[in-house]
């Protein structure tokens, strides 16, 4: 029989109908998304992006040339621009400001690979350092209130560049889903004084049943009402609110979880499209006690249609216990990819 | 320059970003979705579903055989079922109900047609006159608090089936995005004293500028905060808050203003793939001078990807007012479909 599940954390249910995974479907899960032409994020390619706001530079490498690991630029078609103010316009009710923010696209390697889970270990590493540095620096304009790292891999899950890349869009205001979990995390932590993202932590390790990785610094697990099949959290085992204020040595250990948790979908699933989100708290605020940033990583294997969108609910049709034991399952290739190339630049 | 617009109604901010429609982008619209094999929804083809829980018959013809209009049957994947209770459960921190609700299919033509804007205009009212008919009889069950209608055309809009049909789920809670605007429509009455859906077909009439039609009963807006290109809701001028005390007569009306929308965006966008949701008031709850029930159609032409599915914010290159003024401007074949077959039965 299904099931509705309440979201342990914000107040959202989902349907677990593990029968609706028998409906015929067409999966549109190709992690491969080939754009005609040159591709702009290859080495070589520089001039193709706007100028690097931050790279991770060979020494006396130029700015805007060859010879960086992990490049930052802003968007070239961006949602977001940071000039102009940020003043609020409101007319009867409709209440609008103008779009400032930052929109940038990390550039994860210089080669041409395709997912997180080609980079080295050492370049996963210069990734999420690169997470870290770019939103120390947005965080110092005091006009941003939050910033949102994404990574869309594949054409279904809304990539339009192959190239192994990630995003961030920096603005004014809090994202909805973020200020949901900080207002029900902090009531939580008024009625029990703890964090519920170490609660639950410390729940799914003592059960193991939903565990997908327990590694040093992190844990991945599929969450109790995943919105999504093989939705897989990353949550950090010590308590911290600010993504930002990640030391260097968790930098590794996140890389390691990270990594893995993604090659266990891409072998389970046989490579589909994915999204990953980092879910951090706000800029203006300090060390949180309630609140807890983390990853959030969904391989895109349904759409969203109809209900989902009418209605706010997610209709899942992988009950998260049998993702999971599915994902520990996963005859995983624990080799490091070496430094040869995958694909040539193109 | 983008813009951040707060939608007026609940809280949720989208990002008009007009540059991003530049953007080199895979369109994936198709309304055409062909599976392999006979179609189950065309006439003649009535043991392929389950069997009929509804359905506007030909004088003399047997159920579950031809000879129907409109018929509403089972989802035979459904995300939900009608046995068992719906008893709540709770563990620690985790709360669960039973999946109990009705999950159906309403078959719009026995005739293979792929849109909305191809039935008749009979065949339209009778559709909606079903809608009304499963909303009133699941109201019956004390157990449901709610019902959702939705419509899922083309195969980027979610649906796995070609043939023109829409959904209806019901469920023991009432949805998150139903709920959102529910509570901030009574905070606004009881400010204002007056129902904020009423005051925005006031504004939207005076202004002009996001209207795309005006018709006796019914207007069709592209809302302030549209969340996609082209987002159109079409909203009863009189004020009522549950869509299944629609009378006849607005029946007849509700199928003028939904076809010529959807034939406007059919028309303006070459036709793509697109839903629609009817949001209503819950079961439970008598006429709301607050709550106002209004279909929200939207064309797929994005993908919702990492950033909207992360931050609950949506990036729209398409201006409503843009959007309203080309749907405005479509130069739309206003002949009625007569009854003669656009395709042939599979």
């Amino acid at each position: 029989m299904p099931e509705l599940r309440k979201d342990p954390i914000v107040d959202r249910w989902v349907i677990i109908a593990k029968n609706r995974a028998q409906r015929p479907q067409e999966l549109d899960s190709a992690l491969h998304t080939r754009a005609p032409g040159p591709c702009p994020f290859c080495e070589g390619n520089e001039r193709a992006t706007t100028p690097e706001v931050l790279a991770f530079r060979e020494p006396g490498s130029a700015i805007d040339a060859a010879g960086w690991r992990v490049r930052v630029v802003p968007n070239k078609f961006p949602a977001l621009t940071t000039e102009g103010g940020s003043e609020h316009r409101g007319e009867g009710l409709y209440q609008s400001l103008p779009g400032f923010g930052a929109h940038e696209v990390i550039i994860e390697s210089p080669r041409h690979l395709v997912s997180t889970s080609e980079l080295t270990h050492d370049g996963l590493c210069e990734v999420i350092a690169a997470y870290r540095d770019r939103l120390l620096a947005l965080k110092a304009d005091r006009r941003l209130v939050h910033a949102m790292v994404f990574k869309n891999a594949g054409a279904a899950a809304g990539a339009s560049i192959e190239h192994v890349h990630s995003q961030l869009i920096a603005l004014p205001v809090t994202p909805t889903a973020v200020q949901e979990e900080l207002d029900a995390a902090l009531a939580f932590h008024q009625q029990r004084r703890c964090c519920i993202f170490c609660d639950l932590v410390e729940r799914e390790r003592a059960s193991g049943e939903r565990m997908v990785l327990d590694l040093p610094g992190f844990v991945a697990i599929c969450p109790f009402a995943s919105r999504f099949p093989f939705e897989t959290w990353i949550v950090p085992t010590a308590h911290q609110s600010h993504f930002e204020s990640i030391t260097h040595a968790a930098i590794c250990e996140l890389a390691l979880a990270l990594r893995e948790a993604i090659r266990r979908i891409e072998t389970a699933l046989n490579r589909p499209a994915y999204n990953y989100v980092i879910h951090t708290a706000p800029f203006d605020t300090s060390d949180l006690g309630h609140y807890h940033w983390h990853i959030e990583v969904a391989p895109r294997l349904t759409k969203i249609a109809g209900f989902e969108w009418g209605a706010g609910y997610y209709i899942n049709p992988a009950p998260p216990e049998e993702a999971a034991a599915f994902l520990r399952s996963a005859e995983v290739d624990f080799t490091t990819p070496q430094n040869v190339p995958i694909k040539e630049a193109r």
